[in-house]
């Protein structure tokens, strides 16, 4: 580190709460590398969850996939698979063969060591709210997403150590489509150094991509191939579809060794069956499909594999998130994702259209299916409203809250005989007396407790003094805190440079648009 | 059920959601006996909740209790257990005769069969946030808790099933406290048929309330006692004192037959160890002094073990919940209450002034504390503000959305050929297609789902024409439809006749004013 990059800790340090970190003290809980300590819980028996492996391999066999891409399909048929037209019906014998070459743990390399990410099952990581075509934060309200909102986010999302991964974020739509990689990747690159997220839209941009990502570590094409160093998510399109950029980004990643997290969106009722157990088989299925692809292309390519189901409203036809249904899809995904072994990833969210009661309850609600469904990454965990539409400032501080309590539940609590305390706490303390001069809360009082960013316990007078300010408002502080702290650069000035002059001659070829 | 009392039950159905009740479906979710579908967690080795047990005992014989009743410590005495002065030092032979003498299931008698909740290991039940001395709603602001409060609270309270049990809910300030569990008792006999709470405040209130609980319920002074007819909660006064209205309630109440929950309230930091395992060390003493008081009564009295234990703030010293500490400490007491084979306490709540993101998010995280706890009764589980000086109407409509959700997990979900649906969904849909209209949607369509309450799935711009109105504002008119709905009568009229007149009788005697 710099000497400009201590001055922001410094400052930290001396400021205390008001800039959304806690004040000096001696805990320094790691929130970077989480094992998730809750037990697992399955919704469906474990002869359930085989019949429904089975449907999926089933299905795959004798419904067939439809695949819009000549070269996947070329793939798919050089494996064995029969083809008709676009349908590709794939024998279980191949899928379980690009299973079973499927990397069960998948060391993530991001810009600095400390911030590696291993992926497999009992491992937890987060991402913040992603995708999003909008930002609202109660300051600015709710625009389009722009390259100011992209830059900001990344910096709140390498801000808090809970987030062990980038996240797609929010769309900036002010910079040209042929021109939006080179920004989003250099902002990455400048901004944080965890493990980087590359949308797959087509072969020119991903190979910008990766050359990109190769300056910025300075890696040599054979050091970045044989390691994961980005990644990107795939979405089928349920059901059974996999379309042109999907399938090349499938094909694309696992080439390159980079880490592909496929995930069928399955909304239960619509593009999905209504019931919990045929949404998952169908996603199951869709999620088998695609990881046979990358199998194919380049056994042992790191892939994850991945759900997103929920159900609509069936009055309106909405998608809701945070429902029970949303919660018993992630825990059948679990079982599914333990069948294979392979590391998984889970979504919360709220279909909330502010940051209310609703949204968190309905984030929280999601976030513990997934916790109790073993996932290992959990996505749209702090910021997503309106069904991941908008990414909301205020949301991800006050989402973070939570994440960083389940971070302390991943460390756990000793009970051993200075924390039982009979000697220098229970029997310190008359009746009646009080616990504050024990000599064990001595020791203990600036390390014991979790410290919060946004809540607030001070009582109805003292809060109604200070303005009556809710969690919301108080979460405006936290976040403008962040962004008003002096910028500082994540990847050194030479590769930086050598970066941008990419970017330059790129961006003076024209660029690369995406492909659909 | 008489004509009148079936009058508001059409009108719901009529009406649909403006009442705040989902409109008519095919949906009928039984809330009334939950069994708690969590994998159970712990937060220390077997080992270490032995040796926490062990130091329990070990105070209890050594560290002693204070009791300021001197009835209840000729009643331990005469059991063998030492006494100076107000000391009494229990033996621990005396604690296990005891705690193998309490019943490992209870069943509580409520005012109709369907409304019996039976309280074990395993089984579930929830209690609206109680004991709050005020009273919030976004249509009246906060106020001291009055006789109105109480009444609107109690049907409230009542129209959720997923509330099966009464709480001690709020306190109607306006009623003189030597008349206030007249009517409190009269306002639980006439609103609701469920499970119902009576606070223990002196024997001669005591007695009233068996009296009147009686003439209301129609039994004999045998059928009374025994059957578990009401409950009563008993907190210490930690650290290791029982104050004079706590015992006598263990003792009337235990002599009664009737059901004491013990619930030390201990906040770690402050009247009990920093540490979980020291709090609950503690907590873990005084709930055994306090249950072996109630079996030394009564062998076989009704009793269930509790516990309330979260931090404190080290910075001011107020009361925070919802914390990674409250929730260790809900599965550090679900080992202790398992060890013993017996039902348990615990409870949730937030420290939140008003119903904002932190009252939901600290609300859940409590309440995920303690279903991973595999706690019996969930106290303080929706409406409890500011650390429990308010309840908030909006709130509880809020939070039993989140619990109507975790009932309806409790359900589980099944995959059999039906629910998997190769034949009446998966194959019946093409590539790209959807599922509105497959034979296995058109079965379930008004049955899969969970309906909320509250929660709105409208998008931004349709939410933004209705008002833009958060989940706050639509709770209200929930509240409101509740209340608005015609009053019933939960009571025979001759019953509540002869109820009336006992309590115009002894309000003419004076009444009883509670002790202390």
């Amino acid at each position: 580190m710099t000497i400009e990059n201590n001055a922001p800790e410094r400052i930290r340090r001396r400021r205390g709460r008001g800039d959304g970190t806690p004040p000096a003290s001696k805990r320094s809980p790691n929130y970077r590398q989480l094992r998730n300590p809750f037990p697992v819980m399955s919704v469906f028996s474990d002869d359930e969850a085989a019949n429904m492996n089975e449907t999926a391999l089933t299905m795959l066999e004798e419904l067939g996939m439809r695949v819009l891409l000549p070269e996947a399909i070329k793939i798919y048929a050089a494996a064995g698979a029969r083809v008709e037209g676009d349908m590709v019906y794939l024998g279980r014998e191949i899928v379980e063969a690009a299973i079973a070459s499927a990397p069960r743990s998948i060391h993530c390399q991001a810009g600095a060591r400390e911030r590696d990410v291993v992926l497999e099952l009992g491992a937890l990581a987060f991402q913040p709210g992603a995708g999003a075509p909008h930002a609202t934060d109660l300051k600015r309200g709710r625009r389009p997403g722009s390259a100011q909102d992209f830059t900001e986010y990344t910096r709140i999302t390498h801000h808090y150590d809970v987030f062990q991964m980038m996240s797609p974020s929010v769309e900036p739509q002010d910079v040209p489509t042929n021109l939006r990689h080179y920004f989003t990747l250099l902002t990455q690159a400048e901004r944080t150094d965890k493990f980087p997220f590359l949308f797959a839209r087509g072969t020119p941009q991903t190979l910008d991509n990766f050359e990109m990502l190769r300056i910025a570590r300075g890696l040599s094409e054979e050091e970045f191939r044989t390691g994961a160093h980005a990644y990107t998510i795939i979405n089928t399109n349920s059901p059974r579809t996999l379309d042109i950029p999907m399938a090349q980004g499938l094909i694309d990643f696992a080439r390159h060794g980079q880490m592909c997290i496929v995930t069928p969106f399955t909304l239960m009722g619509a593009m999905a069956p209504i019931t919990v157990a045929g949404a998952i088989t169908l996603s199951h299925a869709e999620c088998m499909a695609a990881i046979t692809l990358t199998q194919l292309v380049n056994p042992g390519a790191p892939v994850c594999y991945g759900t997103f189901t929920s159900n609509v409203d069936m009055k309106s036809g909405a998608p809701a998130f945070g429902t029970p249904g949303h919660f018993q899809a992630s825990l059948a995904a679990g079982q599914m994702a333990r069948m294979l072994g392979l590391p998984w990833r889970s979504a919360a969210g709220s279909a909330s259209n502010i940051n209310d009661v609703q949204a968190a309850n309905e984030n929280q609600m999601g976030l513990w299916g997934c916790l109790l469904g073993g996932a290992t990454v959990i996505i749209h965990s702090a910021g997503w409203l309106e069904g991941g539409l908008t990414v909301s400032y205020e949301k991800i501080v006050t989402d973070v809250e939570v994440l960083n309590m389940v971070a302390e539940l991943c460390a756990g609590k000793k009970a051993g005989t200075d924390e039982i305390g009979f000697a220098n706490a229970l029997s310190q303390v008359a009746p009646s007396g009080h616990f504050f001069a024990a000599p064990q809360t001595m020791d203990r009082y600036n390390t014991e407790f979790y410290e919060p960013l946004v809540h607030d316990y001070a009582n109805f007078g003292t809060w109604t003094e200070r303005g009556a300010r809710d969690a919301n408002a108080r979460a405006t502080d936290v976040w403008e805190a962040i962004l008003s702290k002096p910028d500082q650069m994540m990847t050194s000035p030479d590769r930086l440079e050598t970066l941008r002059a990419f970017i330059e001659k790129r961006t003076a070829e024209g660029g690369a648009p995406p492909e659909s």
